[in-house]
Protein backbone atom coordinates (compact mmCIF):
# COMPACT_ATOMS: atom_id res chain seq x y z
CA UNK A 1 0.00 0.00 0.00
CA UNK A 2 1.12 3.45 -0.81
CA UNK A 3 0.51 6.11 1.60
CA UNK A 4 -1.46 9.03 0.22
CA UNK A 5 1.03 12.41 -0.71
CA UNK A 6 4.21 9.37 -1.60
CA UNK A 7 6.03 9.50 -4.49
CA UNK A 8 4.44 6.35 -6.47
CA UNK A 9 6.12 3.67 -7.25
CA UNK A 10 8.11 3.52 -10.38
CA UNK A 11 5.66 0.84 -12.87
CA UNK A 12 8.86 0.13 -14.31
CA UNK A 13 9.71 -1.83 -11.26
CA UNK A 14 7.74 -4.41 -12.58
CA UNK A 15 8.71 -6.90 -14.81
CA UNK A 16 5.64 -7.53 -16.99
CA UNK A 17 5.03 -4.06 -17.46
CA UNK A 18 8.24 -3.43 -18.07
CA UNK A 19 7.85 -6.35 -21.04
CA UNK A 20 4.94 -4.51 -22.32
CA UNK A 21 6.69 -0.96 -22.23
CA UNK A 22 9.50 -2.76 -24.01
CA UNK A 23 7.31 -4.67 -26.85
CA UNK A 24 5.50 -1.61 -27.41
CA UNK A 25 8.79 0.44 -28.01
CA UNK A 26 10.01 -2.83 -30.11
CA UNK A 27 7.07 -3.15 -32.04
CA UNK A 28 7.18 1.32 -32.92
CA UNK A 29 10.50 1.04 -33.56
CA UNK A 30 10.66 -1.60 -36.00
CA UNK A 31 7.53 0.83 -37.53
CA UNK A 32 9.63 3.95 -37.75
CA UNK A 33 12.46 1.46 -39.25
CA UNK A 34 10.15 -0.26 -42.05
CA UNK A 35 8.25 3.21 -42.82
CA UNK A 36 11.69 4.77 -43.20
CA UNK A 37 12.63 2.21 -45.75
CA UNK A 38 9.23 2.10 -47.46
CA UNK A 39 9.08 5.80 -47.90
CA UNK A 40 12.81 6.03 -49.48
CA UNK A 41 11.86 3.16 -51.33
CA UNK A 42 8.17 4.49 -52.47
CA UNK A 43 10.44 7.64 -53.83
CA UNK A 44 11.16 5.67 -57.39
CA UNK A 45 7.53 6.29 -58.39
CA UNK A 46 7.82 10.15 -57.65
CA UNK A 47 6.95 12.07 -60.71
CA UNK A 48 9.66 14.89 -60.25
CA UNK A 49 13.11 15.55 -58.36
CA UNK A 50 11.12 17.65 -55.73
CA UNK A 51 8.89 14.99 -54.78
CA UNK A 52 11.78 12.59 -54.49
CA UNK A 53 13.16 15.25 -51.66
CA UNK A 54 10.11 15.65 -50.22
CA UNK A 55 9.35 11.90 -49.45
CA UNK A 56 13.27 11.82 -48.31
CA UNK A 57 12.87 14.15 -46.05
CA UNK A 58 10.02 12.94 -44.63
CA UNK A 59 11.71 9.32 -44.42
CA UNK A 60 14.59 11.11 -42.24
CA UNK A 61 12.30 12.62 -39.87
CA UNK A 62 11.20 8.46 -39.02
CA UNK A 63 14.45 7.40 -38.93
CA UNK A 64 15.13 10.28 -36.26
CA UNK A 65 12.10 7.87 -34.75
CA UNK A 66 13.47 5.05 -34.84
CA UNK A 67 17.08 5.86 -33.33
CA UNK A 68 15.08 7.65 -29.82
CA UNK A 69 13.43 4.66 -29.56
CA UNK A 70 16.35 2.47 -29.99
CA UNK A 71 18.04 4.65 -26.90
CA UNK A 72 14.98 4.81 -25.15
CA UNK A 73 15.11 0.48 -25.05
CA UNK A 74 18.78 0.49 -24.42
CA UNK A 75 17.93 3.04 -21.23
CA UNK A 76 15.62 0.50 -20.46
CA UNK A 77 18.14 -2.05 -20.79
CA UNK A 78 16.71 -4.06 -23.15
CA UNK A 79 18.75 -5.16 -26.28
CA UNK A 80 16.78 -3.39 -29.40
CA UNK A 81 16.84 -5.87 -31.85
CA UNK A 82 15.40 -8.89 -29.73
CA UNK A 83 12.72 -6.01 -28.66
CA UNK A 84 11.70 -5.40 -32.64
CA UNK A 85 12.12 -9.11 -33.61
CA UNK A 86 8.75 -10.44 -32.66
CA UNK A 87 7.27 -8.36 -34.90
CA UNK A 88 9.62 -8.66 -37.90
CA UNK A 89 7.03 -10.69 -39.79
CA UNK A 90 3.56 -9.00 -38.97
CA UNK A 91 5.29 -5.42 -40.40
CA UNK A 92 6.83 -7.20 -43.18
CA UNK A 93 4.23 -9.17 -43.96
CA UNK A 94 1.93 -5.55 -44.35
CA UNK A 95 4.20 -3.69 -46.64
CA UNK A 96 4.80 -7.10 -48.32
CA UNK A 97 0.74 -7.24 -48.90
CA UNK A 98 0.42 -3.56 -49.13
CA UNK A 99 3.09 -2.95 -51.82
CA UNK A 100 1.88 0.57 -53.92
CA UNK A 101 1.89 0.31 -57.82
CA UNK A 102 2.13 3.52 -58.54
CA UNK A 103 2.47 7.41 -56.89
CA UNK A 104 -0.81 7.84 -55.64
CA UNK A 105 -1.17 4.50 -54.01
CA UNK A 106 2.35 5.23 -52.45
CA UNK A 107 0.92 8.79 -51.17
CA UNK A 108 -2.87 7.43 -49.97
CA UNK A 109 -0.41 4.28 -47.98
CA UNK A 110 1.63 7.24 -46.37
CA UNK A 111 -1.16 8.85 -45.08
CA UNK A 112 -3.90 6.67 -44.25
CA UNK A 113 -1.73 3.65 -43.47
CA UNK A 114 0.54 5.57 -41.14
CA UNK A 115 -2.80 7.34 -39.75
CA UNK A 116 -4.00 3.89 -38.84
CA UNK A 117 -1.15 2.82 -36.89
CA UNK A 118 -0.17 6.03 -35.39
CA UNK A 119 -4.15 5.84 -33.83
CA UNK A 120 -3.24 3.28 -32.44
CA UNK A 121 -0.13 3.31 -30.58
CA UNK A 122 -1.91 6.71 -29.60
CA UNK A 123 -4.10 5.06 -27.67
CA UNK A 124 -2.26 2.24 -26.18
CA UNK A 125 -0.15 5.17 -24.81
CA UNK A 126 -2.60 6.12 -22.37
CA UNK A 127 -2.06 3.30 -20.49
CA UNK A 128 1.64 3.89 -19.76
CA UNK A 129 3.58 5.68 -17.72
CA UNK A 130 4.46 9.19 -18.32
CA UNK A 131 7.71 9.42 -19.83
CA UNK A 132 6.54 6.46 -22.20
CA UNK A 133 3.82 8.29 -23.30
CA UNK A 134 5.62 11.85 -23.99
CA UNK A 135 8.08 9.89 -26.25
CA UNK A 136 5.18 7.53 -28.11
CA UNK A 137 3.53 10.63 -29.00
CA UNK A 138 6.14 12.62 -29.69
CA UNK A 139 7.34 9.78 -32.34
CA UNK A 140 4.24 9.84 -33.87
CA UNK A 141 3.85 13.09 -34.66
CA UNK A 142 3.20 13.94 -38.24
CA UNK A 143 6.07 14.64 -40.56
CA UNK A 144 4.54 16.65 -42.77
CA UNK A 145 2.88 13.12 -45.06
CA UNK A 146 -0.64 14.38 -44.06
CA UNK A 147 -0.57 17.93 -45.84
CA UNK A 148 2.01 17.01 -48.72
CA UNK A 149 -0.13 13.58 -49.75
CA UNK A 150 -3.65 15.39 -49.27
CA UNK A 151 -2.54 17.96 -51.96
CA UNK A 152 -1.13 15.32 -54.49
CA UNK A 153 -3.82 13.15 -54.37
CA UNK A 154 -6.63 15.68 -54.53
CA UNK A 155 -4.88 16.79 -57.35
CA UNK A 156 -4.53 13.86 -58.98
CA UNK A 157 -7.88 12.72 -58.70
CA UNK A 158 -9.11 15.69 -59.93
CA UNK A 159 -7.12 15.21 -62.95
CA UNK A 160 -8.51 12.16 -63.74
CA UNK A 161 -12.30 11.04 -62.38
CA UNK A 162 -11.60 7.32 -62.78
CA UNK A 163 -8.82 7.39 -60.00
CA UNK A 164 -10.53 8.20 -57.34
CA UNK A 165 -12.59 4.67 -57.53
CA UNK A 166 -9.43 2.55 -57.52
CA UNK A 167 -7.36 5.18 -54.71
CA UNK A 168 -11.05 4.32 -52.65
CA UNK A 169 -10.39 0.33 -52.96
CA UNK A 170 -6.92 0.80 -52.07
CA UNK A 171 -7.69 3.02 -48.79
CA UNK A 172 -9.86 0.42 -47.82
CA UNK A 173 -7.68 -2.84 -48.62
CA UNK A 174 -5.26 -1.11 -46.88
CA UNK A 175 -7.42 -0.88 -43.33
CA UNK A 176 -8.10 -4.17 -43.84
CA UNK A 177 -5.06 -5.49 -44.14
CA UNK A 178 -3.81 -3.07 -40.84
CA UNK A 179 -6.25 -4.56 -38.70
CA UNK A 180 -5.26 -8.12 -39.52
CA UNK A 181 -1.83 -7.75 -38.65
CA UNK A 182 -2.97 -5.94 -35.51
CA UNK A 183 -5.09 -8.79 -34.58
CA UNK A 184 -2.28 -11.25 -35.86
CA UNK A 185 0.58 -9.63 -33.05
CA UNK A 186 -2.28 -9.24 -30.62
CA UNK A 187 -2.62 -12.96 -30.66
CA UNK A 188 0.93 -13.60 -31.12
CA UNK A 189 2.25 -11.80 -28.55
CA UNK A 190 0.61 -11.62 -25.28
CA UNK A 191 2.79 -9.38 -23.50
CA UNK A 192 1.42 -6.47 -24.26
CA UNK A 193 -1.79 -7.46 -22.56
CA UNK A 194 -0.92 -6.05 -18.76
CA UNK A 195 -1.24 -2.40 -20.59
CA UNK A 196 -4.82 -3.05 -21.25
CA UNK A 197 -5.63 -4.97 -18.33
CA UNK A 198 -4.00 -2.35 -15.87
CA UNK A 199 -1.90 -2.99 -12.67
CA UNK A 200 -2.08 -2.01 -9.13
CA UNK A 201 -0.96 1.50 -9.72
CA UNK A 202 -2.32 1.79 -13.40
CA UNK A 203 -6.24 1.89 -14.40
CA UNK A 204 -6.80 -0.81 -17.64
CA UNK A 205 -9.12 -0.96 -20.51
CA UNK A 206 -12.12 -2.58 -20.37
CA UNK A 207 -13.74 -4.14 -23.07
CA UNK A 208 -16.00 -0.87 -23.84
CA UNK A 209 -13.06 0.90 -23.43
CA UNK A 210 -11.38 -1.15 -26.36
CA UNK A 211 -14.75 -0.95 -28.26
CA UNK A 212 -14.36 2.89 -28.35
CA UNK A 213 -10.82 2.59 -29.13
CA UNK A 214 -11.49 0.65 -32.28
CA UNK A 215 -14.52 2.62 -33.13
CA UNK A 216 -12.40 5.71 -33.04
CA UNK A 217 -10.02 3.80 -35.54
CA UNK A 218 -12.70 3.67 -38.28
CA UNK A 219 -14.19 6.98 -37.87
CA UNK A 220 -10.48 8.68 -37.67
CA UNK A 221 -9.67 6.43 -41.56
CA UNK A 222 -13.13 7.65 -42.75
CA UNK A 223 -12.27 11.20 -41.97
CA UNK A 224 -8.89 10.92 -43.55
CA UNK A 225 -10.07 9.65 -46.39
CA UNK A 226 -12.58 12.24 -46.83
CA UNK A 227 -9.94 14.87 -46.41
CA UNK A 228 -8.44 12.39 -49.71
CA UNK A 229 -11.67 13.32 -51.52
CA UNK A 230 -12.70 9.58 -50.93
CA UNK A 231 -15.31 7.26 -49.81
CA UNK A 232 -14.36 5.03 -47.14
CA UNK B 1 43.79 43.82 -64.99
CA UNK B 2 43.93 42.98 -61.10
CA UNK B 3 46.03 44.97 -59.11
CA UNK B 4 48.98 43.44 -56.88
CA UNK B 5 47.48 43.26 -53.29
CA UNK B 6 43.89 43.64 -54.57
CA UNK B 7 40.93 41.88 -53.62
CA UNK B 8 40.39 38.78 -56.19
CA UNK B 9 37.52 39.21 -58.66
CA UNK B 10 34.94 36.45 -57.45
CA UNK B 11 34.78 33.84 -59.92
CA UNK B 12 31.27 33.37 -59.81
CA UNK B 13 30.50 36.66 -61.72
CA UNK B 14 31.76 34.81 -64.76
CA UNK B 15 28.91 33.25 -65.94
CA UNK B 16 30.24 30.05 -67.78
CA UNK B 17 32.39 29.20 -64.42
CA UNK B 18 28.85 29.69 -62.36
CA UNK B 19 27.38 27.79 -64.41
CA UNK B 20 29.82 24.92 -64.24
CA UNK B 21 29.59 24.98 -60.46
CA UNK B 22 26.08 24.95 -60.70
CA UNK B 23 26.20 21.81 -62.71
CA UNK B 24 29.04 20.39 -60.39
CA UNK B 25 26.64 20.70 -57.38
CA UNK B 26 23.79 19.77 -59.49
CA UNK B 27 25.16 16.31 -60.38
CA UNK B 28 26.23 15.85 -56.55
CA UNK B 29 23.20 16.84 -55.08
CA UNK B 30 21.31 14.38 -57.36
CA UNK B 31 24.24 11.57 -56.32
CA UNK B 32 23.76 12.41 -53.03
CA UNK B 33 19.96 12.00 -53.49
CA UNK B 34 19.87 8.51 -55.53
CA UNK B 35 22.40 7.19 -52.73
CA UNK B 36 20.03 8.24 -49.99
CA UNK B 37 17.22 6.28 -52.21
CA UNK B 38 19.24 3.41 -52.63
CA UNK B 39 21.18 2.78 -49.08
CA UNK B 40 17.49 2.72 -48.21
CA UNK B 41 16.35 0.03 -50.96
CA UNK B 42 19.49 -1.69 -50.24
CA UNK B 43 18.52 -2.50 -46.95
CA UNK B 44 15.43 -5.25 -47.94
CA UNK B 45 19.03 -7.64 -48.16
CA UNK B 46 20.64 -6.88 -45.06
CA UNK B 47 20.72 -9.60 -42.69
CA UNK B 48 20.06 -8.18 -39.50
CA UNK B 49 17.78 -4.84 -38.25
CA UNK B 50 21.39 -3.67 -36.90
CA UNK B 51 22.75 -3.83 -40.24
CA UNK B 52 19.38 -2.61 -41.60
CA UNK B 53 19.50 0.40 -39.26
CA UNK B 54 23.18 1.13 -40.09
CA UNK B 55 22.53 1.18 -43.34
CA UNK B 56 19.31 3.72 -42.63
CA UNK B 57 21.71 5.83 -40.52
CA UNK B 58 24.84 6.29 -43.67
CA UNK B 59 21.30 6.95 -45.99
CA UNK B 60 20.16 9.78 -43.69
CA UNK B 61 24.04 11.26 -43.98
CA UNK B 62 23.91 11.25 -47.55
CA UNK B 63 20.41 12.83 -47.31
CA UNK B 64 21.94 15.60 -45.39
CA UNK B 65 24.57 16.23 -47.49
CA UNK B 66 21.78 16.73 -50.48
CA UNK B 67 20.40 19.38 -48.52
CA UNK B 68 23.37 21.16 -47.83
CA UNK B 69 24.20 21.13 -51.85
CA UNK B 70 20.16 21.92 -52.37
CA UNK B 71 21.08 24.94 -49.86
CA UNK B 72 23.57 25.65 -51.88
CA UNK B 73 22.45 26.28 -55.22
CA UNK B 74 19.10 28.26 -53.72
CA UNK B 75 21.95 30.52 -52.45
CA UNK B 76 23.83 30.57 -55.82
CA UNK B 77 19.96 31.81 -57.32
CA UNK B 78 19.78 28.35 -58.72
CA UNK B 79 16.79 26.60 -59.28
CA UNK B 80 18.58 22.75 -57.55
CA UNK B 81 15.41 20.92 -59.96
CA UNK B 82 16.80 22.17 -63.08
CA UNK B 83 20.73 22.09 -62.00
CA UNK B 84 20.27 18.57 -61.21
CA UNK B 85 18.06 17.26 -64.07
CA UNK B 86 20.80 17.09 -66.95
CA UNK B 87 22.60 13.58 -64.48
CA UNK B 88 19.28 12.17 -64.07
CA UNK B 89 19.34 9.95 -67.00
CA UNK B 90 23.16 8.55 -66.65
CA UNK B 91 22.89 8.23 -62.82
CA UNK B 92 19.90 6.55 -62.77
CA UNK B 93 21.38 4.76 -65.72
CA UNK B 94 24.25 3.70 -63.46
CA UNK B 95 21.85 2.51 -60.82
CA UNK B 96 19.81 0.37 -63.06
CA UNK B 97 22.72 -1.67 -64.63
CA UNK B 98 24.18 -2.46 -61.01
CA UNK B 99 21.50 -3.42 -59.02
CA UNK B 100 23.01 -5.23 -56.63
CA UNK B 101 21.23 -8.98 -56.79
CA UNK B 102 22.35 -9.83 -52.66
CA UNK B 103 23.94 -7.99 -49.62
CA UNK B 104 27.42 -8.61 -50.37
CA UNK B 105 26.98 -6.47 -53.61
CA UNK B 106 25.03 -4.10 -52.43
CA UNK B 107 27.93 -3.73 -49.10
CA UNK B 108 30.37 -3.70 -52.33
CA UNK B 109 28.34 -1.08 -54.10
CA UNK B 110 28.11 1.38 -51.55
CA UNK B 111 31.91 1.25 -50.59
CA UNK B 112 33.93 0.83 -54.30
CA UNK B 113 30.92 2.63 -56.24
CA UNK B 114 30.52 5.89 -54.14
CA UNK B 115 34.67 5.84 -53.81
CA UNK B 116 35.18 6.11 -57.49
CA UNK B 117 32.67 8.57 -57.77
CA UNK B 118 34.04 10.64 -54.44
CA UNK B 119 37.60 10.40 -55.83
CA UNK B 120 36.39 11.88 -59.49
CA UNK B 121 34.53 14.77 -57.92
CA UNK B 122 37.51 15.60 -54.84
CA UNK B 123 39.76 15.72 -58.15
CA UNK B 124 37.04 18.09 -59.57
CA UNK B 125 37.18 20.21 -56.27
CA UNK B 126 40.83 21.15 -57.10
CA UNK B 127 39.61 23.31 -59.73
CA UNK B 128 36.86 25.67 -57.76
CA UNK B 129 37.36 28.42 -55.73
CA UNK B 130 37.68 28.18 -52.12
CA UNK B 131 33.90 28.00 -50.47
CA UNK B 132 32.54 25.66 -53.16
CA UNK B 133 35.60 23.07 -52.38
CA UNK B 134 34.85 23.10 -48.91
CA UNK B 135 31.24 22.48 -49.23
CA UNK B 136 32.67 19.30 -52.45
CA UNK B 137 35.25 18.25 -50.09
CA UNK B 138 32.87 17.87 -46.93
CA UNK B 139 29.75 15.96 -48.53
CA UNK B 140 32.37 14.01 -50.00
CA UNK B 141 33.09 13.13 -46.83
CA UNK B 142 32.89 9.09 -45.46
CA UNK B 143 29.65 8.64 -43.78
CA UNK B 144 30.72 5.43 -42.46
CA UNK B 145 30.39 3.27 -45.44
CA UNK B 146 34.11 1.74 -45.52
CA UNK B 147 34.62 0.47 -42.59
CA UNK B 148 31.08 -0.84 -42.13
CA UNK B 149 31.06 -2.41 -45.56
CA UNK B 150 35.17 -3.70 -45.34
CA UNK B 151 34.06 -5.33 -41.92
CA UNK B 152 31.31 -7.16 -43.50
CA UNK B 153 32.37 -8.45 -46.70
CA UNK B 154 35.62 -9.36 -45.34
CA UNK B 155 33.82 -12.42 -43.19
CA UNK B 156 31.07 -12.92 -45.87
CA UNK B 157 34.44 -13.89 -47.65
CA UNK B 158 36.32 -15.75 -45.07
CA UNK B 159 33.30 -17.91 -44.72
CA UNK B 160 32.50 -18.56 -48.47
CA UNK B 161 36.03 -18.71 -50.69
CA UNK B 162 33.54 -18.69 -53.61
CA UNK B 163 32.14 -15.43 -53.17
CA UNK B 164 35.43 -13.56 -53.06
CA UNK B 165 35.99 -14.76 -57.33
CA UNK B 166 32.07 -12.99 -57.23
CA UNK B 167 32.27 -10.22 -55.86
CA UNK B 168 35.96 -9.16 -57.57
CA UNK B 169 33.94 -9.59 -60.72
CA UNK B 170 31.03 -7.25 -59.46
CA UNK B 171 33.72 -4.24 -58.85
CA UNK B 172 35.21 -4.83 -61.97
CA UNK B 173 31.43 -4.24 -63.58
CA UNK B 174 31.20 -1.25 -61.15
CA UNK B 175 34.15 0.47 -62.36
CA UNK B 176 33.10 -0.09 -65.96
CA UNK B 177 29.86 1.36 -65.75
CA UNK B 178 30.98 4.17 -63.61
CA UNK B 179 33.55 4.93 -66.05
CA UNK B 180 30.95 4.77 -68.85
CA UNK B 181 28.27 7.08 -67.19
CA UNK B 182 30.82 9.23 -66.67
CA UNK B 183 31.98 9.74 -70.15
CA UNK B 184 28.45 9.95 -71.22
CA UNK B 185 27.71 12.92 -68.84
CA UNK B 186 31.47 14.44 -69.72
CA UNK B 187 29.78 14.30 -73.75
CA UNK B 188 26.35 15.34 -73.05
CA UNK B 189 27.04 18.23 -70.68
CA UNK B 190 29.68 20.25 -71.93
CA UNK B 191 29.26 23.43 -69.36
CA UNK B 192 31.85 21.90 -66.69
CA UNK B 193 34.65 21.77 -69.08
CA UNK B 194 35.65 25.45 -67.83
CA UNK B 195 36.61 23.62 -64.77
CA UNK B 196 39.27 21.74 -66.44
CA UNK B 197 40.21 24.36 -69.05
CA UNK B 198 40.58 27.11 -66.68
CA UNK B 199 39.94 30.72 -66.51
CA UNK B 200 41.69 34.39 -66.25
CA UNK B 201 41.77 33.85 -62.38
CA UNK B 202 42.19 29.87 -62.20
CA UNK B 203 44.76 27.48 -63.22
CA UNK B 204 42.91 24.76 -65.64
CA UNK B 205 43.96 21.38 -65.81
CA UNK B 206 46.29 20.05 -69.03
CA UNK B 207 45.99 16.36 -70.74
CA UNK B 208 48.83 15.60 -68.41
CA UNK B 209 46.86 16.57 -65.20
CA UNK B 210 43.48 14.78 -66.38
CA UNK B 211 45.99 11.65 -67.21
CA UNK B 212 47.18 11.67 -63.82
CA UNK B 213 43.84 11.78 -62.13
CA UNK B 214 42.20 8.82 -63.63
CA UNK B 215 45.29 7.11 -62.64
CA UNK B 216 44.76 7.94 -59.61
CA UNK B 217 41.18 6.83 -59.79
CA UNK B 218 42.28 3.71 -60.73
CA UNK B 219 44.72 2.95 -58.55
CA UNK B 220 42.41 3.65 -55.51
CA UNK B 221 40.09 1.72 -56.73
CA UNK B 222 42.32 -1.31 -56.97
CA UNK B 223 43.30 -0.08 -53.12
CA UNK B 224 39.63 -0.12 -52.29
CA UNK B 225 39.21 -3.88 -54.00
CA UNK B 226 42.51 -5.24 -52.01
CA UNK B 227 41.12 -4.10 -48.68
CA UNK B 228 37.83 -6.30 -48.99
CA UNK B 229 40.12 -9.08 -50.19
CA UNK B 230 39.41 -8.72 -53.80
CA UNK B 231 41.48 -8.53 -56.80
CA UNK B 232 40.82 -5.74 -58.57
Amino acid sequence: MTAPGAPQADPLTDPDYRQAVTDLLGVLAYGELTAFHRLADDARHAPSIADKAALGAMAVAEFGHFERLNARLLELGADPEAAMRPFVRALDGFHHKTSPADWCESLVKAYVGDGIASDFYRAMADYVDADTRTLVVDVLADTGHADFAVGRVRAAIAADAKLGGRLALWGRRLLGEALAQAQRVAAERDTLTPLFTGGPDRPGADLLELARIFNQLTEEHTRRMAALGLSA
